[in-house]
């Protein structure tokens, strides 16, 4: 009943934030501006780290009371990333917001991906897997959960071949969503409060609705997961944040 | 034991407020009336989008300490909630406020409703459920929910047969109610915290708890139901909101 | 299986709140004085409506930390315990304190409490137990509830008739308090976030204790209840609220 | 399977309280000892009221970043805890520091202390376990707890003989550290939201630990006990409490 | 069924702290060198008692949103731990941060490590484990636990044979981390929120996800484990602290 081989690639740092619109709101638009310009230098030295393959960095609005905006990095170590988190509370972007919800984890996926003979580090189509390139598409859903150890619903009490068939048929769902729906799974165990967090990314937000309404009844999710909050929201340029904190229109 | 099939119309998106009445009670009678004839106007447009049905617009006055204002959004796309939380957050009466509890969801109707061969977005009786205006009763009440997933209690563990006939005749319940209680059911899988929101609409709110209390009698509701917070209240216009927030009496 | 008929009388408003003691302790005595008269005149109005029969109200202080008030105000409409909410928000004793709990819920009977071949609009006893006046006991003890439906502890799964013995043998704990301990039982299915509000009336709070801590014992409370936070003060007129708060005695 | 008879004696509020350093940073030594006077002037009151056995009063300093400093009370009326209450807030060491927990509770024997033809009021040895005088012991462990209703591990379900046989081993532990641990009772059902409050006092707090340690191992305590939060502290006079404050030492 | 015989070292105290970064920003960088200069000559006093054996001291930066710095001091009594507490909050660091976080324990080692006919305060290497040094590895983990006792995984139920076997398994899987992951086990039974906190140790944290991960297949975590929040970080010296809070490299 030993636990399954992962390979693990970049730390991941989710960070929510809330805007203080009484702060924001009063500012002149020459404030917004220079606000705005500082923001965009910091994410364009994101963009440079990620063209260069170091890092990888994504910027969201998010939709509701729960959280404004969501700011994902991923880096080669915990410290790159508690470097951006002070980077981060050193920009003013920072003082018009708040932190309501953050998550750390690190890149996860499957032993069996490894192929044998091959060396990690060399497998090139791993290598990106491990870690990625912020996907382009137009949405963004996050949410943590965990396999439940619940009286008979125990995940961590299954032989390892149950484990193996249940994941086997909670994949084919996942593969009926290839190409719509791409996951980033992240592996938190003994670094947040769930085990996993889970990334999607999707031009059509109501795919993330069906993916995830599917899965749950599927068994694997039906009687073994337990589920934290869940986010959506959509990828923003600077200009399309910009123009969502001023009320400009962004320049299509 | 496949997820069922839904049809889904607009987002949706439940704004709770509270009033900081500090603040508020800070201004002069003639600050208050500039606010709420700006907040007049940021409704009216809601109004206009609604009549141009490209969206739907309620507002509320919530009864007891959890929030005092409920702002109902319905929207094509997840984005257009998200410029409105925006644009809401610019309004001063939103300085005036603060968020106390939100919801995303997407009006969701059983698959079953799509008539053989005829297109969806033909389906004038089926559009007009799917984006739907905003109910004209006088009160609302709103709460989310979950399907539990418990021991032997698990609803997505069930056949698709037993779920059939659980709902049957939790939907007779709901029968009974026509044309006192309407219903806006919304699915929330992947989009907020629980996996749907339930908005009900009535001249009479004695008849939600008659509606809610009966439906817990079932078995649906009984071994499968987990309920989030209830909030009930009442629909103001204009100057039914001015009215409660200035303490004079709205003109009959 | 169907939901057992209530009766349902007087919507009702629990508020609860907290002294800001920095805010109240920086005013003068004169000011202290000038906003204990503006409360008392909103009280007395209070009773005034109580008095026509259209209305109740109770004031009291509460022990511990949670809160210091809780105001009970019950009225025919939701509408009038909203309009009461901003009314009080208005007063200056609302600066001074913060709410902390509330709860909304309505006057609740069995029905079985109604006579055959009376019209319960004119049964003067039944009335005056579903619009009830403020009891005048010297202590007050609120909670509110649930029916539990978790595995075998399913209440909402038993026939009626379990159910009704169930309700039997606890009324007859009940009656054993009568004369002692009058209680108010309110449904809030569907109003606010448990089924029911409980609110308990003694010259003696260790009554409270004996009457819940019995209760617990039986089968109906001790596999179907579940409980929300609990609250225990006493009533305090005008004179007594001031003394409390200005820590001067009140006249007897 | 009715309620064990208990016997009840002073009412007890326990207020835990964190310190608003940047508040108490910002006073004058003068300032300071000001009001370590005042709150000095307002516990020999207190020890005064002890001493006449109308009362009992205890302070100390709380471990950990949940609070600094628990003040416990006893009196014979819930009034006279409200009172305190109001009193404590109008010193000025309560401006310094904000509530962070409190719990209201009353002493608490089992009926069978009751000596048969022995008159309560008049069994002296009983009196001073109802009405106690604040323990001496440097130090103070306080926690809340529910006796569990949670399908087969329901201890209201149990038969009186069941309930007293698994007392009899609980209490027999206890037993093992009289003279060493002083533990004091407080019944809270329909007072606080838990059953009880536990109120340990030791010279040296390694015996909170292994006491509550080998009770989880009786039947009683790990099938049947839920513990909310746990506090521990040392007893300080007012000496101590000022030099803990300042930064001084205290004068031995 | 009785409990293990423990042995205790020192008492063990967790601070963790988010940066006021509004607070902070404002200061000019001769007053951020002013205060980390004062929180460098507190920390040395830490070492140099950390020096003389008399007690234990560390301080990390924690990734993510739920805390900035993390402070663990460990001493010989509870009020020496209570007077840290106060020393720093007497610090400018501390006005510049707020508590989100903090655990009280003891260093604890299964009584089976004492040896036969040995004074256990004369074992110098077991005096070593129950009076550690802090750990120099770069990284840190925190998280607090419980063992189980819901219905059949109810550890404290499980016969000492049972258990015994257990923890062998559960030691098993510790010791391939041997030389890689330093864990200090502390209990808190009686002392804080949970039973257990467990601090890990490791020069690259990916081990900490790997020996959690492991162990919770393990059926002594799989069935009986319960966890709170964990917490990931590495150390810094006051150099690297100062560099990490003002945004300059610190000198290598």
């Amino acid at each position: 009943m030993g636990a399954p081989h992962t390979l693990d690639g970049w730390y991941v740092y989710h960070e929510f934030r809330s805007i203080r619109w009484d702060k924001w709101k009063a500012l002149s638009a020459a404030q917004k501006q220079v606000i705005l310009r500082e923001w965009s230098h910091f994410a364009d030295e994101q963009r440079k780290v990620q063209a260069e393959r170091q890092g990888s960095y994504g910027q969201f609005v998010i939709a509701g009371g729960k959280a404004d905006l969501l700011i994902i990095h991923m880096r080669p170590t915990i410290e790159a990333l508690s470097d951006l988190k002070a980077q981060m509370a050193r920009t003013r972007l920072f003082d018009m917001s708040e932190s309501t919800y953050s998550y750390i984890s690190v890149v996860e996926l499957g032993g069996y991906n490894a192929r044998p003979g091959v060396d990690i580090e060399q497998d090139e189509a791993l290598q990106a897997r491990l870690k990625p390139e912020m996907p382009t598409h137009s949405h963004v859903c996050f949410y943590p959960m965990n396999k439940r150890r619940l009286g008979a619903d125990n995940w961590f009490m299954l032989s390892e071949e149950e484990r193996r068939e249940f994941m086997k048929a909670h994949g084919m769902i996942g593969r009926q969503y290839a190409g719509i729906v791409k996951q980033i799974i992240s592996g938190s165990v003994g670094l947040d409060d769930w085990e996993w967090g889970v990334t999607l990314f999707a031009n059509d937000p109501l795919q993330f609705k069906k993916l995830v309404y599917e899965m749950r009844f599927d068994e694997s999710s039906a009687r073994f997961a337990e589920f934290g909050p869940f986010y959506v929201g959509h990828q923003v340029d600077d200009a399309a944040l910009g123009a969502w904190l001023t009320g400009t229109r962004a320049d299509p």
